[in-house]
Protein backbone atom coordinates (compact mmCIF):
# COMPACT_ATOMS: atom_id res chain seq x y z
CA UNK A 1 0.00 0.00 0.00
CA UNK A 2 1.80 3.48 -0.85
CA UNK A 3 -0.60 4.17 2.65
CA UNK A 4 2.03 2.89 4.24
CA UNK A 5 4.83 5.05 3.32
CA UNK A 6 6.42 6.70 5.84
CA UNK A 7 9.06 9.50 6.52
CA UNK A 8 11.11 6.52 7.06
CA UNK A 9 10.51 4.48 3.95
CA UNK A 10 13.68 3.93 1.30
CA UNK A 11 13.58 4.84 -2.41
CA UNK A 12 14.99 2.57 -4.64
CA UNK A 13 14.49 3.32 -8.20
CA UNK A 14 16.19 2.78 -12.34
CA UNK A 15 17.37 5.25 -14.69
CA UNK A 16 17.00 4.07 -18.12
CA UNK A 17 16.68 5.59 -21.51
CA UNK A 18 13.32 3.39 -21.69
CA UNK A 19 11.69 2.68 -18.59
CA UNK A 20 9.90 -0.94 -17.93
CA UNK A 21 8.02 -2.25 -15.32
CA UNK A 22 9.53 -5.34 -14.61
CA UNK A 23 12.13 -3.65 -11.91
CA UNK A 24 9.45 -2.34 -10.48
CA UNK A 25 7.06 -4.79 -9.84
CA UNK A 26 9.96 -7.36 -8.89
CA UNK A 27 11.48 -4.92 -5.97
CA UNK A 28 7.53 -3.56 -4.64
CA UNK A 29 6.48 -7.37 -4.39
CA UNK A 30 8.82 -8.55 -2.51
CA UNK A 31 8.93 -5.20 -0.71
CA UNK A 32 5.69 -5.90 0.54
CA UNK A 33 5.80 -9.56 0.92
CA UNK A 34 8.83 -9.40 3.22
CA UNK A 35 7.56 -6.07 4.75
CA UNK A 36 10.42 -4.10 3.89
CA UNK A 37 9.56 -0.18 4.38
CA UNK A 38 11.35 0.76 0.80
CA UNK A 39 9.14 1.58 -2.10
CA UNK A 40 10.56 1.09 -6.23
CA UNK A 41 10.07 3.57 -9.35
CA UNK A 42 11.38 3.77 -12.29
CA UNK A 43 12.66 7.02 -14.26
CA UNK A 44 14.57 8.58 -16.90
CA UNK A 45 16.88 11.56 -17.44
CA UNK A 46 18.40 13.93 -19.91
CA UNK A 47 20.95 14.87 -17.03
CA UNK A 48 22.82 12.04 -16.09
CA UNK A 49 24.95 13.82 -13.86
CA UNK A 50 22.31 16.23 -12.24
CA UNK A 51 20.24 12.52 -11.68
CA UNK A 52 22.97 10.98 -10.02
CA UNK A 53 23.49 13.79 -7.79
CA UNK A 54 19.51 14.15 -6.85
CA UNK A 55 20.19 10.63 -5.82
CA UNK A 56 23.22 11.16 -3.68
CA UNK A 57 21.43 14.53 -2.06
CA UNK A 58 18.10 12.92 -1.57
CA UNK A 59 19.42 9.62 0.13
CA UNK A 60 18.09 7.44 -2.55
CA UNK A 61 19.09 3.81 -1.37
CA UNK A 62 19.72 2.75 -4.36
CA UNK A 63 19.37 2.55 -8.51
CA UNK A 64 19.30 0.25 -11.21
CA UNK A 65 21.53 1.92 -14.37
CA UNK A 66 19.84 0.61 -17.63
CA UNK A 67 20.70 1.63 -21.71
CA UNK A 68 22.32 4.26 -22.38
CA UNK A 69 23.72 4.83 -18.77
CA UNK A 70 25.41 2.01 -18.08
CA UNK A 71 29.27 3.16 -19.37
CA UNK A 72 28.84 6.70 -18.45
CA UNK A 73 27.91 6.53 -14.93
CA UNK A 74 31.17 5.17 -14.24
CA UNK A 75 32.50 8.67 -14.00
CA UNK A 76 29.78 9.93 -11.53
CA UNK A 77 29.91 7.03 -8.69
CA UNK A 78 32.09 6.89 -5.70
CA UNK A 79 33.37 3.38 -5.97
CA UNK A 80 33.26 0.56 -8.41
CA UNK A 81 32.48 -3.18 -7.24
CA UNK A 82 34.62 -6.22 -8.61
CA UNK A 83 31.40 -7.00 -10.64
CA UNK A 84 31.14 -3.69 -12.08
CA UNK A 85 35.09 -3.21 -12.68
CA UNK A 86 35.32 -6.66 -14.73
CA UNK A 87 33.12 -5.09 -17.26
CA UNK A 88 33.82 -1.51 -17.10
CA UNK A 89 29.90 -1.29 -16.80
CA UNK A 90 27.27 -0.62 -13.91
CA UNK A 91 24.05 -1.65 -13.63
CA UNK A 92 23.40 -0.93 -9.88
CA UNK A 93 24.35 1.98 -7.92
CA UNK A 94 23.95 1.25 -4.27
CA UNK A 95 24.52 4.64 -2.02
CA UNK A 96 25.56 4.36 1.64
CA UNK A 97 24.84 7.74 3.17
CA UNK A 98 26.28 9.42 0.16
CA UNK A 99 28.54 7.39 -1.32
CA UNK A 100 27.66 5.39 -4.04
CA UNK A 101 28.87 2.20 -4.77
CA UNK A 102 28.89 0.67 -8.42
CA UNK A 103 27.79 -2.76 -9.33
CA UNK A 104 26.77 -5.20 -12.22
CA UNK A 105 24.68 -7.70 -11.48
CA UNK A 106 24.40 -8.83 -14.97
CA UNK A 107 27.63 -10.02 -14.08
CA UNK A 108 26.89 -11.49 -11.09
CA UNK A 109 23.98 -13.12 -12.24
CA UNK A 110 25.40 -15.32 -15.02
CA UNK A 111 28.58 -15.96 -13.09
CA UNK A 112 25.94 -17.57 -10.79
CA UNK A 113 23.98 -19.43 -13.43
CA UNK A 114 27.27 -21.07 -14.89
CA UNK A 115 28.00 -22.26 -12.04
CA UNK A 116 24.09 -23.63 -10.80
CA UNK A 117 24.04 -25.45 -14.19
CA UNK A 118 27.63 -27.25 -13.38
CA UNK A 119 28.88 -25.67 -16.81
CA UNK A 120 32.50 -27.02 -17.91
CA UNK A 121 35.33 -24.18 -18.76
CA UNK A 122 36.06 -27.15 -21.06
CA UNK A 123 33.07 -25.95 -23.51
CA UNK A 124 33.50 -24.51 -26.65
CA UNK A 125 30.99 -22.04 -26.84
CA UNK A 126 29.43 -19.20 -29.56
CA UNK A 127 28.44 -15.99 -28.48
CA UNK A 128 26.14 -14.09 -30.52
CA UNK A 129 26.19 -10.14 -30.17
CA UNK A 130 28.35 -7.53 -29.14
CA UNK A 131 26.64 -5.43 -27.42
CA UNK A 132 26.75 -4.34 -23.51
CA UNK A 133 25.02 -7.11 -22.50
CA UNK A 134 26.57 -9.24 -24.64
CA UNK A 135 30.29 -8.11 -23.00
CA UNK A 136 28.63 -8.75 -19.28
CA UNK A 137 28.53 -12.25 -20.50
CA UNK A 138 31.34 -12.98 -22.24
CA UNK A 139 33.32 -11.68 -19.83
CA UNK A 140 31.79 -13.64 -16.95
CA UNK A 141 32.47 -16.64 -19.23
CA UNK A 142 36.55 -15.59 -19.35
CA UNK A 143 36.30 -14.62 -15.35
CA UNK A 144 34.76 -18.32 -15.21
CA UNK A 145 37.81 -19.84 -16.77
CA UNK A 146 36.04 -20.52 -20.14
CA UNK A 147 38.61 -19.74 -22.81
CA UNK A 148 37.89 -21.47 -26.29
CA UNK A 149 35.10 -19.69 -28.07
CA UNK A 150 33.80 -17.21 -31.02
CA UNK A 151 32.04 -13.92 -30.60
CA UNK A 152 29.84 -14.02 -33.53
CA UNK A 153 28.98 -10.54 -34.76
CA UNK A 154 28.05 -9.10 -38.20
CA UNK A 155 29.59 -5.70 -37.09
CA UNK A 156 33.49 -5.98 -37.39
CA UNK A 157 34.46 -3.30 -35.05
CA UNK A 158 32.24 -3.82 -31.67
CA UNK A 159 32.66 -8.12 -32.44
CA UNK A 160 36.38 -7.75 -32.64
CA UNK A 161 36.46 -5.46 -29.38
CA UNK A 162 34.70 -7.71 -27.66
CA UNK A 163 36.76 -10.60 -28.46
CA UNK A 164 39.53 -9.27 -27.32
CA UNK A 165 38.35 -8.14 -24.46
CA UNK A 166 36.81 -11.57 -23.70
CA UNK A 167 39.68 -13.60 -24.84
CA UNK A 168 37.34 -15.48 -27.65
CA UNK A 169 37.73 -14.96 -31.20
CA UNK A 170 35.50 -13.17 -33.45
CA UNK A 171 33.79 -14.36 -36.68
CA UNK A 172 31.68 -13.11 -38.65
CA UNK A 173 28.82 -16.24 -38.62
CA UNK A 174 28.49 -19.44 -37.50
CA UNK A 175 29.64 -21.36 -40.68
CA UNK A 176 33.28 -22.22 -39.32
CA UNK A 177 32.14 -23.14 -35.88
CA UNK A 178 31.46 -25.60 -34.16
CA UNK A 179 30.53 -25.01 -30.21
CA UNK A 180 28.90 -26.92 -27.68
CA UNK A 181 27.49 -24.01 -26.15
CA UNK A 182 25.03 -21.46 -27.78
CA UNK A 183 24.81 -18.33 -26.03
CA UNK A 184 22.99 -15.26 -27.89
CA UNK A 185 22.70 -12.09 -26.63
CA UNK A 186 21.52 -10.52 -29.80
CA UNK A 187 17.70 -9.27 -29.80
CA UNK A 188 16.65 -12.14 -32.00
CA UNK A 189 13.60 -13.73 -30.77
CA UNK A 190 12.75 -10.63 -28.78
CA UNK A 191 9.64 -9.11 -28.22
CA UNK A 192 9.31 -7.17 -31.12
CA UNK A 193 10.40 -6.74 -35.11
CA UNK A 194 12.74 -9.78 -34.33
CA UNK A 195 10.19 -11.73 -32.29
CA UNK A 196 10.28 -14.37 -35.03
CA UNK A 197 13.82 -14.89 -35.79
CA UNK A 198 15.93 -17.65 -34.39
CA UNK A 199 19.28 -17.09 -33.20
CA UNK A 200 21.19 -19.71 -34.47
CA UNK A 201 20.42 -22.16 -37.08
CA UNK A 202 18.55 -25.54 -36.61
CA UNK A 203 21.70 -27.09 -37.48
CA UNK A 204 23.85 -25.31 -34.95
CA UNK A 205 21.61 -26.20 -32.19
CA UNK A 206 21.27 -29.88 -33.01
CA UNK A 207 25.11 -29.70 -32.86
CA UNK A 208 25.14 -27.92 -29.15
CA UNK A 209 24.96 -29.48 -25.91
CA UNK A 210 23.29 -27.24 -24.33
CA UNK A 211 21.45 -23.70 -25.00
CA UNK A 212 21.60 -20.03 -23.52
CA UNK A 213 19.45 -17.24 -24.30
CA UNK A 214 19.83 -13.98 -22.72
CA UNK A 215 16.44 -12.58 -24.13
CA UNK A 216 13.59 -12.60 -21.23
CA UNK A 217 10.80 -11.91 -22.79
CA UNK A 218 9.14 -13.67 -24.37
CA UNK A 219 10.70 -15.96 -21.54
CA UNK A 220 9.95 -18.85 -24.40
CA UNK A 221 12.02 -17.36 -27.58
CA UNK A 222 12.30 -19.50 -30.63
CA UNK A 223 15.60 -20.45 -29.95
CA UNK A 224 14.52 -21.82 -26.46
CA UNK A 225 11.66 -23.68 -27.89
CA UNK A 226 13.73 -25.38 -30.39
CA UNK A 227 16.45 -26.52 -28.09
CA UNK A 228 13.63 -27.62 -25.83
CA UNK A 229 12.20 -29.62 -29.00
CA UNK A 230 15.68 -31.22 -29.35
CA UNK A 231 16.12 -32.25 -26.18
CA UNK A 232 18.69 -29.59 -24.97
CA UNK A 233 19.28 -28.79 -22.16
CA UNK A 234 18.15 -24.16 -21.53
CA UNK A 235 19.37 -21.20 -19.82
CA UNK A 236 16.53 -18.58 -20.24
CA UNK A 237 17.10 -14.84 -20.02
CA UNK A 238 14.36 -14.95 -17.50
CA UNK A 239 16.60 -16.65 -15.08
CA UNK A 240 19.33 -13.98 -15.89
CA UNK A 241 16.65 -10.94 -15.16
CA UNK A 242 15.24 -12.97 -11.96
CA UNK A 243 18.31 -13.62 -10.17
CA UNK A 244 20.18 -10.21 -11.29
CA UNK A 245 17.36 -8.66 -9.97
CA UNK A 246 17.72 -10.92 -6.47
CA UNK A 247 21.43 -9.23 -6.35
CA UNK A 248 20.18 -5.45 -6.29
CA UNK A 249 17.12 -6.54 -4.15
CA UNK A 250 20.27 -8.01 -1.69
CA UNK A 251 21.98 -5.29 -2.57
CA UNK A 252 19.29 -2.58 -1.33
CA UNK A 253 18.00 -4.55 1.40
CA UNK A 254 20.44 -6.99 2.90
CA UNK A 255 17.84 -9.71 2.42
CA UNK A 256 18.20 -12.55 0.70
CA UNK A 257 14.48 -14.14 -0.43
CA UNK A 258 13.57 -17.54 -0.71
CA UNK A 259 13.32 -19.72 -3.85
CA UNK A 260 9.64 -19.98 -3.52
CA UNK A 261 9.23 -16.01 -3.26
CA UNK A 262 11.59 -15.04 -5.63
CA UNK A 263 9.68 -17.53 -8.59
CA UNK A 264 6.26 -15.75 -6.91
CA UNK A 265 7.81 -12.35 -7.49
CA UNK A 266 9.35 -13.03 -11.13
CA UNK A 267 5.76 -14.63 -12.18
CA UNK A 268 4.38 -11.31 -10.94
CA UNK A 269 6.76 -9.55 -12.52
CA UNK A 270 7.27 -11.34 -15.87
CA UNK A 271 3.12 -11.16 -16.04
CA UNK B 1 -0.88 -0.29 -3.26
CA UNK B 2 3.15 -0.13 -4.14
CA UNK B 3 2.43 -3.25 -6.57
CA UNK B 4 -0.16 -0.29 -8.59
CA UNK B 5 3.43 1.68 -9.41
CA UNK B 6 4.39 0.91 -12.90
CA UNK B 7 6.71 3.34 -14.99
CA UNK B 8 3.85 6.21 -15.35
CA UNK B 9 4.10 6.58 -11.98
CA UNK B 10 4.00 10.32 -10.75
CA UNK B 11 6.49 11.02 -7.57
CA UNK B 12 5.84 13.88 -5.44
CA UNK B 13 7.46 14.48 -2.50
CA UNK B 14 8.82 16.78 0.10
CA UNK B 15 12.01 18.01 1.34
CA UNK B 16 12.83 19.21 4.87
CA UNK B 17 15.26 19.39 7.96
CA UNK B 18 13.05 16.95 10.03
CA UNK B 19 10.54 15.28 7.73
CA UNK B 20 7.44 13.97 9.26
CA UNK B 21 4.60 12.24 8.28
CA UNK B 22 1.56 14.25 7.49
CA UNK B 23 2.08 15.14 3.89
CA UNK B 24 3.11 11.53 3.00
CA UNK B 25 -0.47 10.31 4.47
CA UNK B 26 -2.56 12.70 3.16
CA UNK B 27 -1.27 13.08 -0.10
CA UNK B 28 -0.87 8.85 -0.82
CA UNK B 29 -4.41 8.70 1.03
CA UNK B 30 -5.93 11.14 -1.56
CA UNK B 31 -3.65 9.66 -4.57
CA UNK B 32 -5.57 6.22 -3.78
CA UNK B 33 -9.35 7.36 -3.07
CA UNK B 34 -8.97 9.02 -6.44
CA UNK B 35 -6.98 6.66 -8.00
CA UNK B 36 -4.28 8.59 -9.37
CA UNK B 37 -1.26 7.62 -10.76
CA UNK B 38 0.82 9.13 -8.50
CA UNK B 39 3.56 8.49 -4.95
CA UNK B 40 4.56 10.71 -2.47
CA UNK B 41 7.91 10.30 -0.29
CA UNK B 42 8.93 12.84 2.36
CA UNK B 43 13.42 13.44 1.69
CA UNK B 44 15.63 15.52 3.30
CA UNK B 45 18.67 16.48 2.06
CA UNK B 46 22.60 18.20 3.12
CA UNK B 47 23.10 19.29 -0.39
CA UNK B 48 19.76 21.39 -1.27
CA UNK B 49 20.70 22.60 -4.89
CA UNK B 50 21.65 18.72 -5.66
CA UNK B 51 18.81 17.78 -4.55
CA UNK B 52 16.90 20.66 -6.31
CA UNK B 53 18.81 19.37 -9.61
CA UNK B 54 17.78 16.18 -9.13
CA UNK B 55 13.98 16.85 -8.90
CA UNK B 56 14.85 18.68 -12.24
CA UNK B 57 16.60 15.80 -13.72
CA UNK B 58 14.38 12.77 -12.77
CA UNK B 59 11.35 14.37 -13.35
CA UNK B 60 9.89 14.32 -10.18
CA UNK B 61 6.43 16.04 -10.11
CA UNK B 62 6.24 18.18 -7.34
CA UNK B 63 8.19 19.16 -3.99
CA UNK B 64 6.72 20.71 -0.54
CA UNK B 65 9.69 22.63 0.54
CA UNK B 66 10.10 23.35 4.37
CA UNK B 67 12.09 24.50 6.96
CA UNK B 68 15.19 25.09 6.82
CA UNK B 69 14.95 25.33 2.69
CA UNK B 70 11.85 27.42 2.31
CA UNK B 71 13.95 30.80 1.25
CA UNK B 72 17.64 29.01 -0.18
CA UNK B 73 15.16 27.69 -2.59
CA UNK B 74 14.40 31.09 -4.45
CA UNK B 75 17.81 31.33 -6.07
CA UNK B 76 17.46 27.37 -7.62
CA UNK B 77 13.64 27.72 -8.95
CA UNK B 78 12.83 29.06 -12.58
CA UNK B 79 9.95 31.06 -11.61
CA UNK B 80 8.03 32.74 -9.15
CA UNK B 81 4.27 32.57 -8.18
CA UNK B 82 2.67 35.39 -6.94
CA UNK B 83 2.07 33.90 -3.21
CA UNK B 84 5.96 32.95 -3.74
CA UNK B 85 6.80 36.27 -4.58
CA UNK B 86 4.52 37.89 -1.73
CA UNK B 87 6.55 36.27 1.06
CA UNK B 88 9.76 35.44 -0.76
CA UNK B 89 9.09 31.77 0.59
CA UNK B 90 8.69 28.61 -1.02
CA UNK B 91 6.67 26.14 0.50
CA UNK B 92 6.01 24.09 -3.27
CA UNK B 93 7.68 23.68 -6.33
CA UNK B 94 6.12 22.22 -9.65
CA UNK B 95 8.24 20.77 -12.30
CA UNK B 96 6.17 20.86 -15.72
CA UNK B 97 8.74 19.64 -17.93
CA UNK B 98 11.81 20.27 -16.04
CA UNK B 99 11.16 24.15 -15.54
CA UNK B 100 10.42 24.23 -11.42
CA UNK B 101 7.50 27.05 -10.75
CA UNK B 102 7.37 27.95 -6.85
CA UNK B 103 4.59 28.46 -4.97
CA UNK B 104 3.69 29.63 -1.41
CA UNK B 105 0.51 27.88 -0.03
CA UNK B 106 0.74 28.41 2.99
CA UNK B 107 0.30 32.03 1.96
CA UNK B 108 -3.09 30.62 -0.45
CA UNK B 109 -4.45 28.84 2.56
CA UNK B 110 -3.89 31.76 4.90
CA UNK B 111 -6.02 34.20 1.85
CA UNK B 112 -8.46 31.49 1.58
CA UNK B 113 -9.44 31.02 5.32
CA UNK B 114 -9.35 34.84 5.94
CA UNK B 115 -12.21 34.70 3.12
CA UNK B 116 -13.60 31.42 4.50
CA UNK B 117 -14.24 32.87 8.03
CA UNK B 118 -15.52 36.10 6.81
CA UNK B 119 -12.95 37.94 8.57
CA UNK B 120 -13.29 41.96 8.29
CA UNK B 121 -10.33 44.22 7.28
CA UNK B 122 -11.24 46.51 9.91
CA UNK B 123 -10.38 44.40 12.95
CA UNK B 124 -7.35 44.90 14.70
CA UNK B 125 -4.97 41.84 14.90
CA UNK B 126 -2.36 40.77 17.13
CA UNK B 127 -0.01 38.55 15.56
CA UNK B 128 2.44 36.62 17.60
CA UNK B 129 5.58 34.97 16.54
CA UNK B 130 7.88 36.26 13.95
CA UNK B 131 9.48 32.66 11.85
CA UNK B 132 8.87 32.15 8.59
CA UNK B 133 4.69 30.94 8.87
CA UNK B 134 4.54 34.53 10.92
CA UNK B 135 5.73 36.21 7.46
CA UNK B 136 3.48 34.16 5.03
CA UNK B 137 0.37 34.89 7.90
CA UNK B 138 1.28 38.71 7.98
CA UNK B 139 1.49 39.08 4.49
CA UNK B 140 -1.63 37.01 3.73
CA UNK B 141 -3.34 39.41 5.75
CA UNK B 142 -1.59 42.61 4.50
CA UNK B 143 -2.75 41.34 1.58
CA UNK B 144 -6.19 40.74 2.07
CA UNK B 145 -6.18 44.42 3.03
CA UNK B 146 -5.75 44.19 6.99
CA UNK B 147 -4.40 47.35 8.25
CA UNK B 148 -4.32 47.84 12.13
CA UNK B 149 -2.56 45.66 14.71
CA UNK B 150 0.60 44.35 16.08
CA UNK B 151 3.25 42.09 15.52
CA UNK B 152 4.06 40.69 18.32
CA UNK B 153 7.59 38.58 19.35
CA UNK B 154 9.96 38.91 22.08
CA UNK B 155 13.00 39.32 19.44
CA UNK B 156 12.69 42.76 18.53
CA UNK B 157 15.20 42.06 15.13
CA UNK B 158 12.89 39.89 13.69
CA UNK B 159 10.41 41.41 15.41
CA UNK B 160 10.67 44.73 13.70
CA UNK B 161 11.11 43.27 10.36
CA UNK B 162 8.20 41.45 10.11
CA UNK B 163 5.90 44.11 10.90
CA UNK B 164 7.94 46.34 8.87
CA UNK B 165 7.37 44.07 5.85
CA UNK B 166 3.72 43.09 6.75
CA UNK B 167 2.66 47.00 7.78
CA UNK B 168 1.93 46.52 11.55
CA UNK B 169 3.16 47.67 14.34
CA UNK B 170 6.20 45.83 16.67
CA UNK B 171 5.32 45.33 20.19
CA UNK B 172 7.61 42.70 22.67
CA UNK B 173 4.29 41.65 24.43
CA UNK B 174 0.85 42.38 24.41
CA UNK B 175 0.67 44.67 27.44
CA UNK B 176 0.06 47.57 25.79
CA UNK B 177 -2.49 45.91 23.06
CA UNK B 178 -6.05 45.54 22.72
CA UNK B 179 -7.12 43.37 19.66
CA UNK B 180 -10.37 41.88 18.51
CA UNK B 181 -8.33 38.92 16.16
CA UNK B 182 -5.63 36.93 18.09
CA UNK B 183 -3.60 34.99 15.88
CA UNK B 184 -0.78 32.59 17.25
CA UNK B 185 2.18 31.63 14.94
CA UNK B 186 4.91 30.53 17.79
CA UNK B 187 5.15 27.03 18.83
CA UNK B 188 3.26 27.60 22.06
CA UNK B 189 0.98 24.73 22.86
CA UNK B 190 2.68 22.64 20.01
CA UNK B 191 3.33 18.55 21.10
CA UNK B 192 6.62 18.40 22.90
CA UNK B 193 8.38 20.73 25.18
CA UNK B 194 5.78 23.81 25.26
CA UNK B 195 2.65 21.72 24.78
CA UNK B 196 0.92 22.85 28.12
CA UNK B 197 1.81 26.72 27.08
CA UNK B 198 -0.74 28.81 26.61
CA UNK B 199 0.47 31.94 23.13
CA UNK B 200 -1.89 34.47 24.86
CA UNK B 201 -3.00 35.48 28.51
CA UNK B 202 -6.36 34.63 29.13
CA UNK B 203 -7.42 38.44 29.63
CA UNK B 204 -6.49 38.57 26.05
CA UNK B 205 -8.69 35.81 24.97
CA UNK B 206 -11.57 37.17 27.00
CA UNK B 207 -11.13 40.41 24.72
CA UNK B 208 -11.01 38.99 21.42
CA UNK B 209 -13.75 38.22 18.75
CA UNK B 210 -11.76 35.43 17.44
CA UNK B 211 -8.87 33.59 18.17
CA UNK B 212 -6.18 32.45 15.25
CA UNK B 213 -4.05 29.37 15.82
CA UNK B 214 -1.68 28.16 13.47
CA UNK B 215 -0.20 25.00 15.58
CA UNK B 216 -1.57 22.03 13.98
CA UNK B 217 0.04 19.41 16.30
CA UNK B 218 -2.28 18.64 18.50
CA UNK B 219 -5.54 19.92 16.91
CA UNK B 220 -6.95 21.06 20.13
CA UNK B 221 -4.20 23.53 21.37
CA UNK B 222 -4.48 25.32 25.15
CA UNK B 223 -5.40 28.40 23.59
CA UNK B 224 -7.77 26.79 21.07
CA UNK B 225 -9.66 25.00 24.03
CA UNK B 226 -10.05 28.10 25.91
CA UNK B 227 -11.14 30.13 23.17
CA UNK B 228 -13.74 27.35 22.89
CA UNK B 229 -14.73 27.32 26.87
CA UNK B 230 -15.36 31.26 26.52
CA UNK B 231 -17.10 30.94 23.63
CA UNK B 232 -14.91 32.27 20.72
CA UNK B 233 -15.24 31.26 17.28
CA UNK B 234 -11.73 29.92 16.51
CA UNK B 235 -9.32 29.22 13.40
CA UNK B 236 -7.26 25.82 13.84
CA UNK B 237 -3.69 25.55 12.84
CA UNK B 238 -5.37 21.82 11.05
CA UNK B 239 -7.24 24.14 8.77
CA UNK B 240 -4.47 25.91 7.36
CA UNK B 241 -1.99 22.18 7.05
CA UNK B 242 -4.88 20.56 5.56
CA UNK B 243 -6.02 23.74 2.70
CA UNK B 244 -2.07 23.96 2.04
CA UNK B 245 -1.83 20.77 1.62
CA UNK B 246 -5.19 20.23 -0.59
CA UNK B 247 -3.06 23.48 -2.83
CA UNK B 248 -0.35 21.36 -3.27
CA UNK B 249 -2.57 18.48 -4.16
CA UNK B 250 -4.29 20.65 -6.66
CA UNK B 251 -1.08 21.84 -7.82
CA UNK B 252 0.67 18.47 -8.33
CA UNK B 253 -2.18 16.58 -10.41
CA UNK B 254 -4.80 19.53 -11.50
CA UNK B 255 -7.49 17.51 -9.67
CA UNK B 256 -9.56 19.24 -6.57
CA UNK B 257 -10.94 16.62 -3.90
CA UNK B 258 -14.50 17.78 -2.77
CA UNK B 259 -14.48 18.45 0.72
CA UNK B 260 -15.88 15.11 1.99
CA UNK B 261 -12.69 13.24 0.47
CA UNK B 262 -10.80 16.10 2.22
CA UNK B 263 -11.91 15.05 5.58
CA UNK B 264 -11.16 12.06 5.44
CA UNK B 265 -7.54 12.73 4.09
CA UNK B 266 -7.52 14.85 6.72
CA UNK B 267 -8.35 12.61 9.62
CA UNK B 268 -6.40 9.83 8.25
CA UNK B 269 -3.26 12.22 8.27
CA UNK B 270 -3.54 13.51 10.99
CA UNK B 271 -4.36 10.39 13.33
Amino acid sequence: MTQSINRDTQLCMSLSGRPGNFGTRFQNFLYEALNLNYVYKAFTTKDLPAAIGGIRALGIRGCAISMPFKEACILLVDAMDNSAQAIASINTIVNDGGHLRAHNTDYIAIRKLIEQHGLSPDMRLALHGSGGMAKAVACAFRDAGFRHGHVVARNETTGRKLAEVSGFAWVADMSSVDAALLINVTPLGMEGPEADRLAFDRTDVERATIVFDVVALPPETPLIKLARTLGKPVITGAEVIVLQAVEQFVLYTGVRPDDTLIAKAAAHALS
